[in-house]
Parts: structure tokens; C-alpha cells; sequence
């Protein structure tokens, strides 16, 4: 069913200054001090087996739970992290480190091929007894991530031998014949990794061992009530209150409403985007296409934030997108990036490769601060100041999550089809493309995200007709296209991608112009929260106002009138050169209001410039005031 | 210091529809009710000692707490609002079941005087070793208020003994004296009793405790750090984080910020006027005025609510007053007319009187509901039609403030002073008013709070010089005033009230006339939630769009034009006839939104007529949506 497959960020180059400044950021600190991180808050040594039982180091106080049993998971994706780091250069300290890990792994592993470090050093003889909770495939699956990038990255077969190992014990332990016990992971994310793990070793049982997991979800009799019976409790007793929290109320297949834990929610969707492709799965892609429709016409934020509450990290009511307290978990995000990927690359429809680039350049890389070492989990859209980027995090999923992106970004540039390449995200970069038994090197010379002016040349290895399918995005106007300078219709879209199909030879150039103005947003008028506010919005970039650009002003007290211009400003000398907006605004004024809170005319108001800059770069100067939704006037 | 005294409730005959109707209520359904309430939930047999430790039954997952530990009070606030009922209708039955309560009571008691039903039952060796958490004297200072009330209503003496020994005890284990303890409690509550209890019986050690307990509060070494230790606690553990949340973090006589739990902090200014107004103690009048002017210029929702957070039940931030998850517990409202009836007497100062009545008519009238039987414990402003009222309250503190504050609502309208006589709020009564040697009899003909024209007879027994201090509302304009038909000059107001001085004889007629146009009202601009909103106002009542009034409209969706007129419109057939307010407004459409979430242009809108209730109103009919502050366009 699978119409396009991507083309692997390894045969990718970055070359324009956006992604290769965060891309060498990634490289050379993210990294480094994530693994520094790692050691420092023992959670490296914790997978060192045997030895005294590690203390409990951080209690959650919402129910008797650690986030110290997913440790493998962090361990798991730096080694992805890290590896897609060696890919763009080996290191030889890097590789070190990670085989130093994979000996302790090794030295972990039980006999029978088990491998949680948790339940080996703390409570071995308890495996297998909480999967609704205690993420024990969640953490095989990151940790099998990590080794099939470690292997893809170096050859070195060791660790994804070791996975492997425990993936044989995971099948024996877990499926629908006799002896086998019909659970899942209350933490979806091992289904993604056994696609990845069939993707590289091409053996069946992987693929179904994860359509397994996807398939048995939400099935009658709940595998988490027999569970919960079987450790003496009651399954009522549950302290997320509602399967929906993991998905897993109903069969996936039946599921209409994106609910629950976020960033549980995405990994699914993205599992079973995969398993539609691979398996030619009509049900389960149109799942995917209901729920896709659903998240992103009433649960998403306009940064493509996920997940309102922190109280289930997830999902609430329709059109619930408060601002100041948005969850929006940073891991939510990314994960939406590998959802959209998929569902992309199955009917190169475009409207998924929009919300994967809002989502790559709004609520994703928000995560990760300028210096590389700094991280939100929670990316409010609203900040009276007191919210501001952690150097570490309890619950530190969303550090490698953002690395793990970042270093592999060209991966969600470019995909190849029967006879055609397409290209979905813009940005100076070259890849080489397999084309059947054909090459074809595809380079972009272009300022985006700051600029929509992009040349792209297309250089086959010998003269060969194939259709070049170029996105255009929702957010532009009256693009223009033109090959080898001769204009090009582009009025005839194909699900929102202009299709250029020719003979294509070395050196030829299509000029592509995706006019990029700064444009107002609104939110559907159920959105209470954003009601008589705009959102300002230029190319992939979603702005907010912060206090550092808008010195001595309140912002909270900022109007936009509504017929005001959005002056385009670039601004070489902010962050190694950005686009900023700013336009005539109004400040109203607090200087009348004489102690009191209520009266019966509206504030007054006096002129104010506004300054706005991309969404992604706030919070990393002085804290101070932040607001994405701007209140018109 | 005071320059008024209130004319107690039992003086004052409510003879208007308005108040009549919610009297009738409160005493033929509330107070009948509320006794079967805390019989079925256990409450009522907790008092029952020896006998069995009563289960645990209602377990807080905040922390190490159950509701369970202050039921007392519950009993003594019913017994309270019972009192009240009686002095209004003697009842024998109710009369029996307050005397069977005072029975178990008097069983109870330990021979040393101390009297608390949770620790005699269940822990008798550990009172008062936590007063932080625990409100052991909280629980007597209702009881001790229920006990006066039921004494003064029916001259029975009995429990008033019984307390009397209790507040013995205390007095004898509280002090700065060798072997006493310098403790207060974590809840203020005794120290309004103890000056009831001053008042009542005219002993000044009653009022010196009260004295104490304020002064002592806050000191260093901070009591609350001591105990923690002496139970092998860490006084850095507190689960509350901070002495903020009981109002102990510094002494009170240097506090400014309004913090921490709300309605212990209404309490203890409420204590604080009143010690003011008592000793003359002008350090505590300005601490009084600077807390007053915080909480009414930065902290207070514009239906009086207090307290935005559920966290602490409490306080957050100046301008922090979200609509939709609004905590404004009903008890604070009813504790801020407490504080703003001291406040009030202390200077004849109307805009004590223009939050008493906002509070009287809005934050806390709203927590009852039509039918007298069901409650509001949060107090909205804005729902999504999720929020409803209860029958009764894990922690039932709210139903028994609500009925005792109606069952003695007279005791808010008048007050007299040196050869004056002041009418602080109006509606349809009759009240007899010591004035030195005379008695005046006042008498409101008026449909107020429905209409603003009120005819003031006033029939002194003799003839008789004094000021008739008559408040003028802040939310009035051009008010008019006559004295048997001859206009008086009513532009000359002291402190907000008209002072009508002349020699007064019996028929003499005040005809007021208070303009109560519907009107608008607008937040500061720090108040981020409101931007761009306005609420609506009409005499003492603010209003609110409720779905009921508006059928077939998503009222989220409503606009109000900023320029559209406010039609006041009798409703005769509604709720036995109220004033509602309309205007024409606009509905946004969403209905070519096409299952997007986000776009370029704003919605639609087309014309819709909005029709507002009085706040108090809502949620008396099938549950809906609701707002307060309605988005201008």
C-alpha cells in the first residue's frame, strides 16, 4: 500500500545554516552532556547488574509509581540519539561509551534472554506482572531502537544480538497460542521498534509479533483487569481511572477519538501506520485517517502541541487547548513527526507533511534550547515568566526524543516511488536518491525556512523520466514553479503536491517560489481560550511575542488591532540571523485602574510596536513573558 | 473604635419576595435536610463516644488527611444555622434533635473540659500535637458558635456550658504563661467565636484568647515548626510547602499580600477587624485595609469570589483569575461578608458594603441552589456544561455557611451608631433599632434587588434628632433622594453614604431612587483570561449566559458587540420573576470550518439574541453551559 518510501537521513546532507547549526548543536552538546546526564543522575549505572538494589530515587507522587523503571528507555534512546550522531561522523569516544554500555547490558542480560534492568536488580521474580503500568516493553522497544541504529551506524552487531535475544524471549513470552500470555505494553512503543528491527533484518515474525501487540489491544477480557486480579487487585481500583489513558478501552481498530497519554496515543498511530503500509491494511489505515482527522481538527494546538492536561499527560475534551497550562509534552510532538511521516508515505498527501512541519518547527524543536543542553517537557503557549527550560528532567524522555529528531532530520526531507521522488520538506540539502536501478541526486539551494525561494537541481545519474513531486504547503499563496527557467502550471495540484513528470537530466533546475507572507491565524470558535485572538504565522514558523524583544512593555497587556500590516523584519543580528514580525500594535493601559479590578469602560489604550519571534527560540534569553495567541482589538 | 453595631438579625423582619423566598428555603428545606445529610453520611454519629473508633471513611489523596477530622464543626455550623432558623420559628423538632446532639456532647466531654470527638474516639493521646493540620480548635470555634447560637435562639444553656468548660481548657493549654503552649490553629475560626462568646457573655479573658491566638500567629520560633518535630517530622516536609497556605508565614500585623488558603484567611481578617473595632487597635485596622485593598484590587473574582486555585483552595497570583477552572469556594465568599460586615462598621465606609453585597448576592448566594437541598463547593465561572451542584460534599463546610449566612441576612441590613443610624443594604424589611433610649422602627417598602426605587419609612417611637446614613452603591448613577416628597441634595456623600440629618418623627418617608441600568463591566488588563471581555452588571447582581435561556445556540460562540445596547427584561414566569438582561448579539458560525482547526480568517458570525440570568441562578435547571465574561467584538 506503501506509495513512497523515505529516503534515510544517512543519505541525506544538510547544508543550509538552519538545520546544520542544530544539527552540529546536537552533535557536539546535546549529546555529549546527555550522556554526562545520564551518569550523573545514575541511571547508567542503574543497568550495572548485579549489585545492591539502586534506592528509589524519585517517587511520583500521583500513584505509587517510579519514573525509575523506564531508566533502560533513556539509556536506550541516547544510543539511538548517539548513533544517528556517528552516522554524520564516527566517534570514537561516543562508541565508547555506548559499547561500555552494551558490555553492562550483556553482563544484565538473564539466562532466558530477559533484559529489564529494573526487574533484574529489584524485583526479578516480579517480570511480566504489571504491564499496564511498569513499561517493561516500552523499554525493550527504545532499547531495540538503540541497537538497530548502533548497528546501522557502525556494523557492530553486539547489542542489536542482545535485543534480538530478548525479542525471542518477548515472542515466546507474549501472543495468542498456548502458554502465552495475551498482554501488551500499557506504554505503546515496541511496536514501532519491531517494524524498524523487520525493516532491518526483513524476518516476518517481528511484523506480526508487533501487529500481534497492536491487534490484541483493548480486547475482551481486558488483559489489564487479569492482570490487576492476578497481583489481588481490584482492576477498578486503576489509578488513571480509564483505559482510554493507554488506548487500550477498545480495539485500535474501532478507536475514533484521540484520548489518553499523548505520546502513548502518537507511538500507536504510528505503529499502526506502519502495519497499514506494510500489510496493505485498509482498517487500520482508515483508523489512522479518522484519528488523524480528529486530532488535528480538534485536539491540537496551533504548534502542534499535543495534549492539554498534565494530569493524564494527555488529551481532554474537544477544542480544550488552554495556553498557560498546555502540557503539550515535547515527546508528543515528535512523536506526531513519525505518525505524519507515515501517513504520508502512504497516499503523499500533504496535508500530513504540513502538520509534520508545523510539528518539526513549532512544537518539537521548542524542546531544545539554543546552547543545546536545556529542555521543556511542557511547552505552554502562555508564560507569565515562570516557565523555563530544565537542565534535566525527572522524566527525562523528552532530551533524547528531541536529539533523536534532530540528528536525524534529513530523514523526513525526501521519498522515493515508483518512478517518482518527492519532495516533502524544503531546506538546503543534497540527497542520493535510489530510483530503481537509477540515481539521482537532488540538491536545494534555498534561505528556508527563512525564504520560500528554493532551486532545486535535479541530477541523474544518466538522463531518466521519472515525476518530481514537489509539496507546496497549506501556509503559502500563488506559488510558482519553473524548470530550467521555463514557468511550469502549477494550478493542477495532486493532494497538494505539484507533480513535474519528464525526462529529467543532469543539471536541470526547478525554481520554485512559495511566496511566504506573515499571516494571522485564528482557531475555530469553539476554542474558547483563543477567542478574539490571532496567532501569527510566516512559512513553517508559528511566532509568539517574549518579553526580551518587546523591552519595558507588558505584554500580557498587548492588543493587535485587527486590520494592523505584519511587517516582515529580518534580523541578522538575533540568534545567528532570524525573520522576526512586528506591527503597529496597542498597550493597554493600567495607569487609570487607580487599585481597582472591575469598572465599566474597557482599559485605555496607547500605540505599541509589537515584536514577535519564532515560537521554537523562546525562553532561551532572560525569562520573561511569553503569548503565542494575541488578543485582537 | 467602631462606629457602628450592628442591628441583629433577629430585629430585622425580611418581608420582601426576594429574601423571603431564600429564608423560606433555607429554613423548611436546607436546615431539615442538612440534619438527615449528616445522620446518613456518619457525621452525626461520630459524636457518639465510647463506642467503636468510627472506619476511616473519607481519605484525601492530597496528603495524610481526612475530611473525617473535622466533623464537629460541621455539627456545630448546622446547629448554628439551625439557631438561626429557630430565633425566626420555633420548632420543637429541630429543637429535639439539637438537644439530643448536646446530649452525646455532654457524654463525650473528658472530665478535663476537652472536647473533640475525632481524637477522644480515635486518638485520645495525641491532642493537640498537630494544629497545623488537624483543626482541633477550628472544630470548637464552630461548635462554640453553635452553641451561642442556640442559646441566644432558646435561652438553653446547656451546650453554651459545656463549651464554656471546653474553651476553659483551652484557654488554660494556649498561652505565653509557663506550661502552656504557644500554639493557634492551622484553621483561624476560634478567634471569631471567642469574640462572639465576648459578646455574648461580656468576659473579657474570651476576648484576650482571640487576642492571643492573633498575635501569636506567625511568630518565630514558629510553632508549627516545634510540633512538626516534636512528632519526628521535618517542619520542611509540610505538605502544604509553605506557612503561606494557614497564614502564618509572618506575623499578621505585617502581612500585605492576601495568600494561602482563602477561607482561613477570610476568617482570621474577619478576627482581625473585629479585635480592631474591640481594643481600638489601629495596627491591626491597617493591616485590615492594606490586605482589604489587595484582595479587592488584584485577587477577587468580579462575582466575589476568592481563591482561584484548588491546590490550596486558596490564592495564587495578583490578576491570576481563570473562569473555567475557578476554585472561589462558596465559604470564602461567605467569610469575605464576615470581614466586609467588620470592615464596614469600623468607618460607615461604603465600599465595604459594595463587596459585602456583591458577595451577598453573588459568590455566596450561588452556593445554594433554588430548590435548597443542593450546593455548589466551587463556584465556576465559565462551564462546559460539566460542572453541577452537589446534594452534599465530601468535605460539607459550604452547605452550613450558606445556610446560616441566609438564615441571619437581616443582621447585614442596618446598623446604629452615636445618633445614627445607618441602612447599608436594601430590600423590602422592617427593623427595630435601639437608638440610645428610643426605638426606631425602620421600614424598606422596595422590589430591590430587582428595582433601585426604595421607600424608607422611618418611625421613631418619639420624636427624634439623628443622621439616617444611607448607602449609595457604587454601581448606581445619579441617585435621587426626597424627605416627604422635598428633594435632598445627595451630591454631599460621606464615604459613600447619604447622611440625612434632622429631627425624625413617626411616617417620615425617604423616597431613594438608585438608577440600576444593566451595564458592562471590564477587567483590569492584567487579568489575562478576561481580555477582550466584558461581564454584565445590574444593581447588586452580576450576571451570567446560561444555555437554558439561549436554546439552539452554543453560547461559547456568543460576541457581544461592543456598542450593543443592555435591554433589561422582566421575566415574570422565571424563577417567580427576575430581571434578565439581553442584547443583540452575534453567534460565530462554525459551520464552514470544514474540520479544520486553525485558518486564516475569522469566524463567521451572524445575528443572535443573548440573553444573561443573574449569576446566582445557574445551574437550577437541566445542566448546561455557562459564562460570565462574554467575548466582545
Amino acid at each position: 500500500m506503501r506509495r513512497l518510501t523515505p529516503v534515510r537521513f544517512t543519505d541525506v546532507t544538510m547544508e543550509g545554516a538552519f538545520w546544520r547549526e542544530r544539527l552540529d548543536t546536537v552533535l557536539a552538546k546535546t549529546i555529549p552532556s546527555q550522556h554526562v546526564r545520564l551518569k550523573e543522575h545514575g541511571i547508567l549505572d542503574s543497568l550495572s547488574l548485579p549489585k545492591p538494589v539502586p534506592p528509589l530515587r524519585i517517587p511520583c507522587n500521583r500513584h505509587d509509581f517510579t519514573t525509575q523503571i523506564f531508566w533502560d528507555s533513556d539509556v536506550g534512546k541516547w544510543i539511538e540519539a548517539a548513533s544517528y550522531a556517528l552516522a554524520h561522523r564516527r566517534d570514537s569516544e561516543i562508541e565508547a561509551k555506548i559499547d561500555a554500555i552494551v558490555e553492562t547490558l550483556g553482563k544484565a542480560q538473564a539466562p532466558d534472554g530477559y533484559l529489564n534492568c529494573w526487574y533484574l536488580g529489584r524485583e526479578p521474580d516480579k517480570r511480566w506482572t504489571n504491564l499496564r503500568d511498569n513499561h517493561e516493553l516500552y523499554c525493550a522497544g527504545h532499547m531495540l531502537e538503540g541497537a538497530i541504529a548502533y548497528f546501522q551506524a557502525t556494523g557492530r552487531r553486539r547489542l542489536l544480538d542482545i535485543m534480538c535475544r530478548y525479542v525471542d524471549h518477548i515472542a515466546a513470552m507474549f501472543g495468542p497460542g498456548k502458554g502465552q500470555r495475551r498482554g501488551y505494553c500499557g506504554h505503546q512503543e515496541i511496536e514501532l521498534a519491531l517494524i524498524k528491527l523487520y525493516h532491518a533484518l526483513g524476518r516476518r515474525e517481528h511484523l506480526d509479533l508487533a501487529l500481534y501487540f497492536i491487534n490484541e489491544r483493548g480486547r475482551e477480557p481486558h488483559y489489564f483487569d487479569i492482570e490487576a486480579r492476578a497481583r489481588g487487585e481490584e482492576p477498578g481500583a486503576y489509578w488513571a481511572k480509564t483505559y482510554e489513558y493507554n488506548q487500550s478501552h477498545i480495539p485500535v481498530r474501532q478507536q475514533t477519538k484521540v484520548v489518553g497519554h499523548a505520546v502513548r496515543a502518537m507511538y500507536m498511530y504510528a505503529a499502526m501506520a506502519d502495519l497499514a503500509a506494510e500489510l496493505g491494511d485498509e482498517e487500520l489505515k482508515r483508523a489512522c485517517e479518522t484519528l488523524w482527522q480528529d486530532v488535528t481538527g480538534k485536539r491540537m494546538y496551533v504548534t502542534a502541541g499535543l495534549g492539554p492536561s498534565a494530569s493524564n499527560e494527555g488529551f481532554t475534551k474537544d477544542y480544550d487547548l488552554p495556553n498557560d497550562t498546555a502540557y503539550a509534552e515535547t515527546c508528543a510532538s515528535v512523536a506526531l513527526i513519525f505518525w505524519a511521516q507515515r501517513m504520508l508515505n502512504l497516499d503523499c498527501d500533504s496535508r500530513y507533511a504540513d502538520v509534520l512541519e508545523l510539528a518539526l518547527y513549532n512544537g518539537a524543536l521548542a524542546g531544545l534550547s539554543r546552547d543545546g543542553t536545556h529542555y521543556f517537557y511542557e511547552n505552554r503557549l502562555e508564560s507569565d515568566g515562570s516557565h523555563g527550560r530544565w537542565e534535566w528532567h525527572t522524566c527525562p524522555c523528552c532530551t533524547m526524543n528531541v536529539s533523536r529528531l534532530v540528528a536525524s532530520v534529513g530523514g523526513y526531507f525526501y521519498a522515493t516511488g515508483e518512478n517518482a521522488i518527492a519532495v516533502h520538506l524544503y531546506g538546503a540539502s543534497t540527497a542520493g536518491v535510489s530510483l530503481g536501478a537509477r540515481t539521482v541526486k537532488i540538491s536545494q539551494v534555498t534561505d528556508y525556512p527563512w525564504s520560500g525561494k528554493i532551486a532545486i537541481r535535479v541530477d541523474p545519474d544518466v538522463p531518466t523520466r521519472f515525476a518530481l513531486k514537489l509539496r507546496i504547503p497549506g501556509w503559502t499563496q500563488n506559488p510558482t514553479a519553473s524548470v530550467n527557467r521555463t514557468p511550469v502550471d502549477g494550478s493542477a495540484l495532486s493532494l497538494g503536491y505539484l507533480v513535474i513528470e519528464r525526462e529529467w537530466s543532469a543539471g536541470d533546475v526547478v525554481d520554485l517560489d512559495l511566496p511566504m507572507p506573515a499571516r494571522r491565524l485564528y482557531s475555530h470558535p469553539d476554542v474558547r481560550m483563543d477567542v478574539g485572538r490571532a496567532a501569527l504565522r510566516r512559512g513553517p514558523f508559528v511566532y509568539c511575542i517574549e518579553q526580551a524583544d518587546n523591552p519595558g512593555i507588558a505584554i500580557s497587556r498587548l492588543r493587535l488591532p485587527a486590520k494592523a500590516p505584519i511587517d516582515t523584519v529580518p534580523r541578522p543580528d538575533l540568534f545567528d540571523g532570524i525573520v522576526c514580525l512586528a506591527a503597529d500594535g496597542q498597550l493597554a493601559d493600567a495607569g487609570d485602574w487607580n487599585g481597582t479590578l472591575y469598572r465599566d469602560r474597557p482599559p485605555a489604550v496607547s500605540p505599541a510596536r509589537l515584536v514577535a519571534i519564532p515560537y521554537y527560540l523562546w525562553n532561551n534569553r532572560e525569562p520573561g513573558r511569553m503569548i503565542v495567541w494575541i488578543p485582537e482589538c
